[in-house]
């Protein structure tokens, strides 16, 4: 690419709320900052995961300097250990963000030995053509980074995930005199955070939640439950630190915010008081009103440990009546009914539970419009791109920087693998490169696609039919067959007769076949496949998916 | 069952929401009051929609005296069409409510003549031992009566679905004077309607609708589209009549929409001004500021008028830049992700889209707090059991008739079949009868359940392996095969590799069999399913079905 133009091309995160990623290149050096994944919408059958396409990486790999986390949600740095083996370069980011990423990497890639290289925040590096400044934000997780890239053509500030809290439970600020110097210096573009784009106003301080959690203590004379994001070490810490005032104990139930809590403790993100955490089975021991446990399903995962307590199918704890359950979390779009369906489980064990409709139970870790329009103004762009969120979303937040002054052509609403490019001109879009999603289903990536998912999606609407017979060589005569086999289609037993009748269907396209001289097994499979059908919908109004098989013996 | 008692049998409606049904039992005879459907939840793959069981009328036919419509909608009418061919019992309800039905009966039961009995509010008809009043209420939908049955215990009063609308679109206000008398008179059992048992203060008249369609009108200079429930004539009509003012034609996208307007304006539900409505092609003749399209899709159903015209995939209607597109409903939970994509990809042609954050498009049809304590007070009742609404609505609403002063031992939180049981002595929880959900698929009526399910569902995430082999009758050697055939489980082109060693490692386990001389079928496939099964999860981390068919040849 030629030199004298700076080009922002985001491979995830645009028009999606997940797997965000996006590139800066200058001449030949490319930066890419996060690398995460999202979570499978429904239609997405056995899918696990989903993660962004990197082509564009792969096709220029001799140009990638290095990867920058903005911080260690598994929405930016979740896809690493699947892209990472490809390309040998280091990756920047805060302590706590790296240590989460090793947790990640050990348990995909035992023995992997990446290169990663701890910054600051107001950390100053040179990449290439590029300096990189690490600039401190508030988020739903600690140690969150804006992160600014001097180009030649002037700074690109990419927001990261970003809220703006006047009192943090860390005490740590959003830094706003770097962002506001940036400012003064000229910003050529602001890549801001959309998520609550749509939403008026400001987003509340974390602390809200602990006033919330120390009421609900006060009221307390039983056992309490939180469940939150395993991630929000923010909300942990408020919890622990409440619950040690209260003198109770803390066990944790679930992985994964057991695994979280371990790394932001050891690595001094977390305080806690000694003689505070205690294993569930001690808790188990002690009179309930001196007992917290945080745990984890507050989207109503199906495996997750609250929602195994609320179904009493959990080893270590039992939900008694009397209990108080605080679900210190909304549901993400889409998770609404397992959610609901958790907490109706938990009031009929008897538990009171405290969830959406109590205010206080929880914050958002994203920036309302009052925000959006504060982190516009302090860092005066030139132009601007809209980024983490949907569509409507991105386009809110470009409608809010035309209120604040930016000039409707400087702002730049765009799709992923969709090219922005800066030169002394002006910006400009400039084509596309490959961009798009990637599945995971189990060990395989990128081994389940369209043609995969089309049949996942039949055979879980009416399940399937499967026609065997056997041919014999040199007659060509049926010898054996058909049999019927199905699966997902209708309770075999009671239909019995709707099977004979379609066995003798299949007899019947298989003597037109031979009046026919139809002899192509391809042409027997298409007559069988279209007259069983024909009969199956006509009888059930079905739709089955119908497999042939013919055997030569 | 022995006189001196009058039981309460909810069938449906209690700790969900839809497939209402109630049955209230007296000596002999047996009334039900509605008989709902619902619609399927996301892992029901396949299924259509789910209705109540009724059993427990099947048991007792001989004393079903009637069916009574407390309104129109499907989650109160839907499931006749598939229960009344059991019952020759007459339906009473009003004038629309039996219009509607009678659409329904037309389309799944051609031909069949239904005993339907047209009943006014204030009637009062004798029913066996009971006497039957109905009283009108307000709700989204027109001719929506409250039921209060006059057993020889006393009144028990079933609210139907219902809002207090001090300003109705149809002026028709719920009916206090009537309500206030019997609560004089003394209610004994109050049946509530308990949806929107979690929202505080009132919920707001249907006229505001009207008012924010007017000022969107007022500043449009384009094309209006407005997608709302089918079903909510209100709604409807105060779009006619804005429409009219502002000198615009009227369209209508969505076969469910048509039929729902036709009926209501044959019956005198819904006003039209001569002239106002026109054919889709023609108002794609007009000029777009004279033209509003009324449509179906406000839940992003992926079939709807709404969601093929965001998909540029509808027949008549092209969404153009400039449309301004009101989404006059909020999702119902489960729909959220199917709205927004819908809203998304209408904001990318172009369109202004108002939706939820835009407050003023829809109101509920269901009372909040404070019109539940107004129901509570004015009828004064001994007992009180909330219905329809998932568990922990009917908790909150217990909660408020406590509020209320009921007697907590008065109040009955019931599930689907469990048995209410009065009489002079009191109020109890006398047992329980067959209540559940039947699901409909396709022609299929409960021919689907937990096997066909389980199977879908294992289909669905995983796909199916198929393995065929053929063995002589004689030599008892396998003479053709194995065969592996896969659907939904990887590309086969990018698997030709595995599948081959799949079929080496079903080769090993049939060898297994013949060296400990396993020769039934059963123990064969049981091989081949584990030895694979092991060998798939070890390569992949993915379980599809394994279903080996063996042909004696």
């Amino acid at each position: 690419m030629r030199e004298g133009k700076v080009q922002i091309i985001p491979l995830g995160g645009l028009g999606e709320i997940g797997k965000n990623s996006l590139a800066i290149r200058y001449g030949d050096d490319i930066l890419v900052i996060d690398c995460g994944l999202m979570f499978p919408e429904d239609e997405l059958l056995g899918i696990d995961v989903v993660i962004p396409d990197v082509t564009y990486l792969l096709e220029n790999k001799e140009c990638l300097r290095a990867i920058i986390l903005t911080h260690g949600h598994e929405d930016h740095i979740g896809a690493i250990p699947y892209v990472l083996p490809h390309f040998d370069v280091p990756i920047y980011g805060t302590r706590l963000t790296l240590g989460l990423l090793e947790g990640k990497l050990e348990e995909h890639l035992p023995g992997f030995k990446a290169d990663l290289r701890e910054v600051r925040p107001r950390d100053l590096l040179t990449i290439g053509n590029f300096k990189v400044e690490f600039i401190r934000v508030s988020h739903s997780i600690p140690d969150a980074v804006a992160v600014a890239v001097h180009t030649p053509l002037g700074v690109i500030l990419h927001s990261g995930d970003f809220k703006v809290d006047y009192t943090p439970v860390d005490g740590e600020r959003i830094d706003f005199h770097r962002l506001a110097k940036l400012g003064e210096e000229g910003v050529l573009v602001l890549l801001s955070d959309s998520t609550n784009a749509e939403r008026p106003g400001y987003t509340m301080s974390e602390r809200v939640v602990g006033e919330t959690f120390e009421e609900t203590f006060r009221r307390s004379r039983n056992r309490i439950l939180i469940a939150t994001f395993a991630s929000n070490i923010h909300r942990i810490q408020q919890a622990i630190i409440v619950a040690h005032r209260f003198g109770r104990k803390v066990a944790i139930a679930g992985r994964s915010m057991v695994n979280v809590v371990t790394v932001a403790h050891r690595l001094g993100y977390l305080q806690i008081p000694p003689g505070t955490m205690v294993e569930l089975e001690e808790a188990n021991r002690l009179p309930r009103h001196e007992v917290v446990i945080l745990t984890t399903g507050s989207q109503g995962e199906p495996m997750s440990a609250l929602t195994r307590m609320a179904m009493a199918d959990h080893k270590l704890v039992e939900i008694y009546p009397g209990d108080t359950i605080i679900i210190s979390a909304v549901p993400i779009p889409g998770n609404e009914k397992l959610v609901a369906r958790v907490i109706d489980q938990l009031f009929k064990r008897g538990a009171e539970v405290l969830y959406e409709t109590v205010s206080g139970l929880h914050v958002s870790g994203h920036p309302s419009q009052e925000e959006l329009k504060l982190m516009i103004s302090l860092t005066r762009p030139k132009f601007f791109i809209p980024i983490h969120g949907e569509y409507r979303m991105l386009m809110r937040h470009a409608e809010l920087a035309r209120e604040m002054g930016v000039k409707p052509e400087n702002i730049f609403v765009a799709e992923n693998g969709q090219v922005v490019e800066f030169s002394r001109k002006g910006g400009r879009f400039a084509g596309r490169v490959t961009a798009g999603r990637v599945l995971v289903d189990g060990l395989g990536v990128g081994d389940v696609g369209n043609i995969v998912l089309r049949d996942r999606k039949q055979l879980a609407k009416d399940g399937i039919l499967i026609v065997v017979l056997a041919i014999s060589q040199e007659s060509g005569q049926v010898v054996a067959g058909p049999d019927i086999v199905s699966r997902g289609f209708v309770y075999v037993r009671e239909a019995e007769e709707l099977l004979e009748e379609a066995k003798a269907q299949v007899r019947a396209a298989l003597e037109k076949c031979q009046e026919k001289g139809l002899n192509e097994w391809a042409s027997i499979k298409a007559q069988v496949r279209d007259i069983l059908g024909r009969f199956l919908y006509e009888r059930t109004r079905r739709r089955p998916m119908i497999l042939p098989i013919i055997m030569e013996v």
